[in-house]
């Protein structure tokens, strides 16, 4: 089969495709997410790509039909419609990119200033002659000097192999510094440098690979965190690690081997080797980030749940087991407590909560909603934060029929005399509700008033199906229209889930707002980060109570915003330096010690 | 067989010995050389200790002989004779230490303020709480800063244990501070810490256990360079680590573990675990340096013998492989070039060449003699470098009966009318002969005329043999008194090679007088370090024409200041400031591109 480059602009990643392979397809390998709503069938017309070098395949009718005239005079095609006939070089539109993507292009995010940890050098050397017995080190070091860089110390890893890389270059090199003061690397002269920057999430992680000498991302790719068989959140996982012998390296190794994988196809799309990853920067909750460093979560497991590390920690990549630049540093920034971590404090960074606060005066509640939530409050210069258990049910874990967000989930529902109309993901048969679907239902269930305030299913309501008081449950899904020939049902219990999940979210905001002395209505932003927080209906989150009531110009879906965060910290070190500062006074509050905690929590679980 | 332990003051030193074994094999198993010229027959009542507690043996014929009635009323009893039959604690007088430890005790280095890398802080912590959450890290870094040290770090390797050693201490510890601004280790409060000091020899090692706190020694222990197999020198060591694939790793794998085993000795010793060991500092040769590091040695192997590192190296220990405590360091000072390494820069530390020679306005010339000799003058202000190529003769290599000082090894030789006679090492039946006692031999047969200017034996001198002009050789010790069964000679060959050895060292110390602009008279200071620059018989050595004609006073023996010098490395942070300011604008001047070298070279030939 025929292979053809694929020159992505101005996302500045060359991609490969085969003959029968789409550019969407293509592209979704490559990890690079266009538009397409209806899963590539064509009829959203969201995938739209422009061609501005080579050829394509004929025009579809389905193209013909949906594009226009001016669209097709300036090449616009679809995505999911065309093959790629020769090496192509095609123009994304902003529109098609998805989400996360989005989010960078339409600027949610302030501009900052590129200044990388990392800088090169181009030096061009005189081997050494009786005449001039210089060490190695010494004439790169003297080399660098004309380029203002005094003093640089070598990195010890490159030490081992700078004689040697010196003299296979002919003493022509591209020398890498780290914040000016130490050498990390020697590379050919032309060849590019890039960061690696992940969001190591409890259930899955997104990588990037960014070209540190113009801040562009090549390639992005997402895997599943390979810790997930050893515990479906960080609580069962921190026991795993302390009951078996080498379980918290066994944990570790996992993560380190499945995230080589994925540096690995990183590179791949970007037609990169991993000696030209030259820095890291990794996030992730507390406890993936004690697990990830080798750092002991006995402590993380027991009452008063202590953090062993809260500054942000810098160290040699290899020396976990990274394969990437022998003497690259990987960071991770600090962590506030043991269940508000460095990736809660990356998405604080991304959405410059902080600063904004501090500068405009205005009240900024942020939260991350996971298995478990983490909360923080900018008011009036101070940073409140709090952590929430608010269990698996918007991963779809504990619900009688839940489902991660996977083709065939229900994502969205809607209630209309009793009958529900729902929407799949990739608009596959049902086969289950994953978390925003469940929220859609019970937040449906409640607006029809067919459960009562605590939450119990009316046994008179259309659909409701009752088998005694406990075990009540409305058919979503009946057995004959389900992809797995059993019916998909709420149950009481999965009512209750979603109860608890919201009400612990709601104490958590009360709290810290009682705790700052103001109340909801003077909230000026809420903004709602990571997957789920970007996919759940917002006006649904706030009719079931888990959000508090604000005109809906406040609220403010971010994506992934840790990972937004992490690049952040790849590209600037103005951002590191601030990111110390921004936790710098911070004031946790352990919701489980307030002595008002466990009223507001039995207050928000009702409907 | 009872055992019994021995404090030996004023080392600081607890060893172990039993019912049988005399003090001096005790404590020279224990590394602790105590004077003993007549090899432990007691004439020479050299080795004479104290004893302060205890009980020992009853008193010999030898020692009732020997001792005087006021050495006898205070306990003076000679090692040799006596043997521990309790606990005892004795007390060695600095008369009863050989030369490397009379060197400390008589005041031949000048003092300095201890002031090493490393200092502990007793801390008493509160557990954490609900009301405390902060991290363990913060809770020790907010406990330092009542001693003063601010923002301290916390090292990465002991992040990896920090919340449960803590916890294991009941929040009670020692916390050991590098520089002041990193943690390095927590142990519990009352346990000793020790720096690690090595002279990493081409031959032998020699490694010091120091107490941080006092500065004291407190073992010793001498090893075998286990490269030897693999090279005696160190330019085949080279080509061995170049012509084997994984040959400098395997060199690199030898030494780190016969340093763990070294460092298991010198623990065991001070009754200490290696986790108390909390930084090092080690010495060696361009080519050892770079071998013991894992830096290529390629380019040291081919003209113009480039040294791929010259700034000093630290590092932590584990990387490599030693077993000391997890997050310490290892320190090795600056090379000046190829063949002027760590070891000699060592030296010139620990003789106080260039700060003696800046300050009194003094010409110093310091060596230190082996298979490559290195040189140093220091003069009005400047430091000149070379390292001239003299060969293992003076190892005993090369030579016709040579072997290493060993016992049987005739180390001393006096020839009268044409009589040779000779002492040996440990006074054992004659082997061969090492390198002082080739020197005395060569000495001896010039002064007596017995050979001519060019070397070549007289055929007609007493006691020498001849089997054409080629082979004449003279005969030292004739086979019936021989320890082998066989003659043991000096040749025509052997003494060819001593030409060359002291030819090179004299054209050595030449080029540098020469560079200089000054003649031999105006050294004030000639300073000889190493083994066999201590044995070796001066008057000889200059008779011959390898040193200088100055008057006696002017030359010095340290012993091996390089060993010290790494001690001093260990105990004072300035010592390692001056090391780097030391070297700076050290002038090298290779030898073999030195247009008057070859001139000096031949004229230094000649007797």
């Amino acid at each position: 089969m025929k292979e053809y480059t694929i020159d992505l602009e101005p996302v500045g990643l060359r991609i490969i495709t085969n003959e029968e392979m789409t550019i969407l397809d293509a592209a979704q390998r490559a990890g690079v997410e266009i538009a397409a709503l209806c899963g590539g069938d064509g009829w959203c017309g969201k995938c739209r790509v422009q061609l501005m070098q080579g050829n394509l395949s004929p025009m579809s009718e389905v193209e013909q039909d949906i594009l226009s005239e001016a669209d097709k005079s300036s090449g616009i095609r679809l995505a999911c419609q065309t093959r790629a006939t020769s090496n192509v070089k095609l123009n994304i539109p902003p529109e098609a990119l998805t989400t996360a993507q989005r989010l960078q292009t339409e600027g949610t995010e302030e501009p900052f200033d590129l200044d990388p940890m990392i800088h090169s050098f181009k030096i061009n050397l005189q081997p050494p002659t009786v005449h001039d017995l210089r060490s190695d080190m010494l004439r790169v070091q003297d080399a660098l000097e004309v380029h203002g860089i005094r003093h640089a110390t070598i990195s010890f890893p490159l030490l081992q192999t700078l004689s040697n890389t010196l003299r296979a270059l002919h003493w022509q090199a591209q020398v890498v510094v780290r914040n000016c003061t130490e050498v990390i690397a020697v590379l050919p002269q032309d060849l590019p440098i890039f960061g690696l920057a992940v969001d190591i999430g409890t259930t899955k992680m997104a990588g990037y690979l960014v070209d540190l000498k113009n801040g562009l991302t090549v390639s992005k790719a997402g895997f599943g965190n390979p810790q997930v068989p050893y515990g479906e959140d960080v609580v069962s996982r921190i026991a795993y690690a302390n009951q078996h012998p080498d379980g918290a390296k066994l944990l570790q190794q996992r993560l380190v081997d499945r995230l080589n994988e994925m540096i690995h196809e990183l590179c791949r799309y970007a037609n990169a080797q991993p000696e030209q990853i030259v820095d890291s920067v990794f996030v992730g909750n507390t406890a993936i980030h004690h697990l990830f460093l080798g750092i002991p979560v006995s402590q993380l497991g027991t009452a008063p749940y202590i953090a062993s590390v809260s500054d942000a920690v810098e160290r040699r990549a290899v020396e976990i087991g990274l394969a990437i630049s022998p003497a690259a540093y990987l960071y991770m920034p600090p962590n506030i407590a043991g269940f508000v971590g460095a990736d809660h404090v990356s998405m604080l960074l991304a959405t410059n909560t902080v600063i904004k606060s501090r500068m405009r005066g205005e009240t900024i509640v942020s939260l991350d909603i996971g298995t478990n939530t983490e909360i923080s409050l900018a008011h009036d210069g101070r940073l409140l934060s709090c952590s929430c258990a608010s269990g698996p049910a918007f991963e779809g874990a504990h619900i009688t029929n839940g489902m991660r967000a996977m083709p065939g989930a229900i994502e969205k529902v809607r209630i209309d005399e009793g009958t529900a109309f729902y929407q799949t993901i990739e608009k596959a048969a049902p086969i289950g509700i994953c978390g925003s679907g469940i929220l859609d239902a019970v937040a449906e269930l409640n607006k029809h008033h067919m459960i009562d305030p605590n939450g119990q299913l009316r046994p008179d309501a259309p659909g409701v199906e009752s088998e005694g008081r406990r075990s009540r449950k409305y058919i979503l899904v009946p057995a004959e229209k389900s992809g797995t020939g059993g019916e998909i049902v709420v149950s009481r219990k999965d009512i209750n889930e979603i109860q608890l999940a919201k009400g612990a979210i709601r104490a958590g905001v009360e709290v810290l707002l009682l705790e700052a002395g103001i109340s909801s209505d003077e909230i000026d932003q809420f903004i709602i980060a990571g997957a789920f927080g970007t996919y759940l209906d917002l006006e649904n989150a706030v009719s079931i109570g888990m959000f508090p009531v604000l005109p809906k110009d406040r609220y403010q879906q971010v994506g992934n915003a840790a990972g937004i965060g992490a690049k952040h910290l790849l590209l600037s070190r103005e951002k590191r330096a601030h990111v110390d500062e921004l936790i710098r006074g911070d004031e946790y509050i352990e919701l489980t010690a307030h002595p008002e905690f466990t009223r507001i929590y039995v207050d928000a679980l009702q409907f």
